[in-house]
Parts: structure tokens; sequence; C-alpha cells
């Protein structure tokens, strides 16, 4: 194998493909990221058990072939080298010659053969979407996927694919956040993504309008970027009936700024600290919430202007599930949905569809 | 105590005093920052048993007084405040009430007769110094500073004051860092000043020509900043006499740009890290230097240019020690003093006198 390729192109090529090598693979080759030159094409994969990423770039190939090079050094060989042409070829005894200007790296290889591969796929899309939306809505909800093992299921985030609309899911035992858009399809899905992949996933997504295309199969997701393709396992079984979970009807409607009460429960929170309950306690009474907190070190009382819709109430929280949610809203004012002090609440933007959060409250002891 | 003081530079002033807290104390109250309100001025103090800092501000004192309160929390609560006016008081029971537009926080604090206060020390300046080259001068040393503490003096840095020049130097078992700026003082100083507090203090100074007063004791340097005054011990024993480690000679000069070198050498070292050996090789002829390194990962050749006086010579080093002191030097030409394959290397800048710095070759087994 020779080829000859721009430095920049290759290093970041080189971290996308990394994205996918967490190196808690039991299995070498898994440290590997995969190169074949190709018809002036370069092809990198990167793959642990739950998530490959392959993509592509330009290189002027002088022999085809493939190899199998330690990701992490290899990636930071390209990333110290002067911003140049970058020559790579095979030599004897199992190593390449990586030769950038006046700097000459020699590197053991793996055996490509090894390599696993990635899963084969039939391209069939279901659906496109706009790769800033579907970034939006990953890190929109992938807040609130369980950290704990004890419901696998529950570290993974439902695509659900149903009436023209993709919903994004996640819960935990306390929170819940469902982000939707409409998108052209009429198929019909249900499939849960690992969380950590879509994170990754997130990453490599772009802020703008480009499409990215996604396949479902009975054990994979496909995200198709155009020079870019990750592949994702999905969880086995069956997610939780989220609808279910969602209250139908309130009492109270609580409109507010959204900084201000982010700013007043982040206050509040400091207070809320000690042995780490970040309760904090909201009462809702004249067009206020005063909210209040205290622990050993003292207490606080914050005052947020709201506008309310029915009766005033009492509620505690934990001051983390609620500031996880604001931190993901946008700005402006948001509308809370309150039944009673022990049901959950409802949180969405005042003037936009596409999010809905809940959140249990805390139950005080009278 | 009750005053009225703006946010941000309440805030400012707690973040200056706070370097000096460092939380690692048996003793409580040096968790705490004292606060006193006098004569329409707030003095904050932060200390432990290595350094004090004490910082003024204006503020609006409706009624004189002095607490303690936990640094930590008391700085977090401020932070998050409004950018507004603050108002602070003491209440019954040993706290104090923070309020700030709609926030009220009540803090529990401490009592200020138990906090030891700043060393006395009677001001007798010894020479000034512009804050931005004080700062220069430290950040050009610290990295030097032994980390072990079998010899506890070479913790610190030597203050060496002597016609009419100031010498900071620092050393370990295997570099040494010498900077020289001229001042205006006819006084003999030689005293060690840890290098913790020096890291601490070159924070605080700002990137200005503003002059930092400096004062000497027995015990103590201080820092005269204006507004701040940092106190530090002096560690005790005698530094070693460094000038008997400079060479006086050499038999090869080697002129190089800094950058070129530097990168060089951090790509070198990228296959150097096997074992945390960090061993490099430079083989210095027709001008220019060869740098290979190599490990079980593979091997490397960078090839520099270089301008050379004198014979050729083969040399090692540990790449770690010269990278720290070509990340320290300015830009532009370097110039290596080489003796022999086991003598030390003396790096300067080839355009200012200013720096000197001394790194022991690794001696290779033949």
């Amino acid at each position: 194998m020779i080829f000859i390729c721009d430095k920049t192109k290759l290093q970041d090529a080189i971290a996308i493909a990394q994205k996918a090598i967490t190196g808690k693979s039991t299995m070498p080759i898994l440290e590997g990221l995969y190169i074949e030159a190709n018809k002036n094409t370069l092809t990198l994969i990167g793959s642990d058990k739950d998530v490959s990423i392959e993509t592509k770039l330009e290189a002027d190939v002088l022999k085809e072939g493939k190899i199998v090079v330690d990701a992490k050094i290899f990636g930071e060989i390209i990333r110290k080298l002067p911003n140049s042409e970058v020559k790579i070829e095979t030599l004897e005894n199992n190593s390449i010659q990586i030769s950038c200007e006046k700097s000459v790296f020699n590197l053991v290889h793996m055996n490509s053969e090894e390599f696993p591969g990635l899963p084969q796929i039939n391209e069939n899309i279901i659906f496109g979407i706009p790769q800033n939306l579907l970034r939006n809505m990953i890190k929109g909800t992938s807040f609130a996927v369980a950290q704990d093992e004890t419901r696998p299921i529950l570290q993974g985030i439902l695509f659900e694919v149903e009436n023209s609309k993709l919903n994004l899911v996640a819960l935990d035992g306390y929170r819940l956040a469902l982000k939707s858009e409409l998108i052209d399809t009429n198929n019909t899905i249900n499939a849960v993504i690992p969380g950590k992949t879509l994170n990754e996933v997130a990453k490599i997504l772009e802020d703008n309008e480009c499409v990215v295309s996604i396949t479902f199969t009975t054990n994979h997701i496909l995200f198709n970027l155009g020079n870019t393709k990750v592949i994702s396992r999905l969880l086995e079984g069956e997610f939780i009936k989220y609808n279910a979970l969602l209250p139908q009807d309130y009492k109270l409607l609580v409109t507010v700024d959204k900084q201000a009460i982010q700013n007043g429960i982040e206050r509040a929170s400091l207070m809320a600290k000690d042995g780490n309950s970040n309760l904090i306690k909201f009462d809702i009474n004249d067009d206020a919430i005063v909210i209040t907190s205290n622990s050993q070190l003292g207490k606080v009382r914050e005052e947020v202007s709201a506008n309310m819709q029915g009766e005033g109430m009492q509620i505690a929280f934990n001051s983390k599930y609620l500031l996880d949610v604001l931190k993901n809203m946008e700005d402006g004012e948001v509308e809370m949905e309150l039944t009673s002090s022990i049901s959950p609440c409802i949180i969405k933007n005042k003037n936009a569809e596409n999010s809905k959060y809940l959140v249990l409250p805390v139950r005080l002891v009278k």
C-alpha cells in the first residue's frame, strides 16, 4: 500500500473514525484503525462492539492495500506533523513508513484480516433529517438516559417513527425527555439506540442543514452523512410505554422566563448540596415562585415572577433534574404544568411544540 | 457589620484572596475568608500556613465590623448573584444575610478573633518591578522546581539580588532555569520562596507594566500590588550554589529555530513514551540536527536545519526536559552550547540575555 494525502484532511478523518474506538475492548484489533487505499480513496474504519464508523477521503493512491494501525499513536503522529502532504507506505516486517517533509516515522501495523469490518447493511433509507436538527434532538434527550445498569433498555434513547413524526425519548426513574420533529416518511419504527453511541454521533453531526439519511435493520441503525457512515447496534428489549407516564391534564399552569427560573434554581441549589439531596422547595402563589432551600450551611430564598393559571401550590424537587431540563431548553418563556405536590411536573417551551420534559417531585415528609 | 458593594468587584476580590486558601489546612478557620468593613473599605484576607493574601475594595459601609465566612460557599454564592449591588449584614446567631435583587441567603459565619491575620511586616521596599516582567520570570523558572520532597529547598525559587540585578533560579537534579532582569536597587538579597506560592502570585500579577513593590524580612517576602498584598514565608536553608553548575565554556555552538526544534522533539517524543524513558538522540552534523527515537511501537527520524560552530556530536536527552525549556522560551533563534555527550547543555535565546537554561544529557550505555 502506498498513498499520498493532505495531512489536515487525514487528521480530520481519523478524528471521526476514532470516535468509535473506546479502548475498552478486550480485543487488541479493536484499538486499531482500519485503513484501506483503493482507487484514489482512503477508507478509514473504527469499531467497537456497539458501534462502527467508516469515513472516506481523497488520496493519491500509488498502490492499493489495507492495514490496521494503533489508532491512538497513529492519530497523534498525524496530528503533530507539519501541515503538508503525507506519504504512507507499507514496508516489509509488518510496518508502515509515514513521511512528511523532514519527518519519517516507522510504525508496526496489525493484520487487516483480523479486523471485524462493518456489519453488512442493505441501505434502505427510512428517512432523512437535517444534521443540526438531529444533533439538537440527541442533545436535548441524552441527559435523561439512565446511568445505572439495572435496566439496560433505559441506557438507550428510543427512536420512534409514526405518523410522519420522529420522537426521541429518554427516561430514568426520575425524569423523561421527549423531542419531536416532523419527517417525510410513511414508515413506523420503534428502536432503542445506546445513549453513548448517540453522544458520539452528535459530535460528528455538523451544525448545518445537510441531510443525514437513516436506515434501520432488525439489529442496527445506520446514519449516512455522505462521506461518513455510523452503524450502531440496537438495544434489545421493549422500551417503556412512555405515553402512559405523561399526564393528560393539569390544575396549575405556570409561565416563567426560562433564564430567570434557571438562575434562581442554580443559586438555591448552592445551599442544597449538603448531603447530595439537592432538595429545593417551590411555593407558587400570587404570580411568583418562591424557591427556598436550607442545609447546615445556611438557607436561601429566591423569588421569580411568574404567570399563574390555577390554584397556588407547594412542591419540592431535586434541583439537578430541573436544571438538566432547563439547560437543554431554548431561551424564552417556559410553561410548567402541575397537578399536585406528588404528581409529575411537565415542562415545555411556551412557543415551541417540539420538546416535552417530565420531572418527578420529591415527596416531603410532613 | 453592614455594607453594600458592587457584585462584580466583590467577586474579583474574593477570587484574589481565595488563591491563598488551599483547603489543605487542618485548621477549619483557614478555610475561611476574613472580611472587615471599615471606613468605606472592605478588606478581604485568605491565608494558609505558607501564604496570606490581603485585598481591598470600595464599599458603602453602613456599620463597621469583621467576620470570617467559608470561602468556597461564599465565593460560589457571590459569583452566582445577578450583576447588581449586594448587601451583606450580620444577623444574630452567628450568621450573615446576603441580599441581591430578589435573592436572600443566610450563611453561618465563624469567629473573626480566631483568624490568624497577616504576619506583621514593616514595609521597607527593596525594589519595584513591572508586574508583567515578574510574571514572566516566575513562569520561566517555576517549571524547573523540584517535585519531590527529598530536598525541600529545591521546591522553592531563589530570589537573588546583587549588582542591581534580580535573578530567579529553580533547579532539580536534571535541569536548571535562570531568568535575570536589571532592577533599581543597591541591596543584596538571597531568599528562597516556595514555588507553589509563586505560581499563585503569578496568577494575580497582571499583564501590564504597573509596578509590584517587594519587601523582604528575615522570614517573609511581601509583594505589594497596590490594592493587594501577598505575603509568603521563605524556605529555610541555603540554596545550591547554582553558578558552579553552569559550564563556563563549550566546544560546539548550535543555532536553531526554536519552533522547528520544538516541533521535531515533540514528534520524536511520541515514539519515546514507551516505558516513560522519553529518550531521544541528537546527531548533530553537517549543519543539521537529526533526532531519532525508537520503542516497541516503531521508530522516528526528524531532521532540523541548524547552524554549527564546532565539531559534530551525538548526545541523548529526556525529551520532556528539553520541551519544558523550549515551551518557556520566546520564538526566534535559540543557541545550544555543548561540550560532550556527558556534559550539561546550555540553552539560551540568541538575541536576549535574560534567560539561561541547563539540561543534563542522558548517558547512553554503549
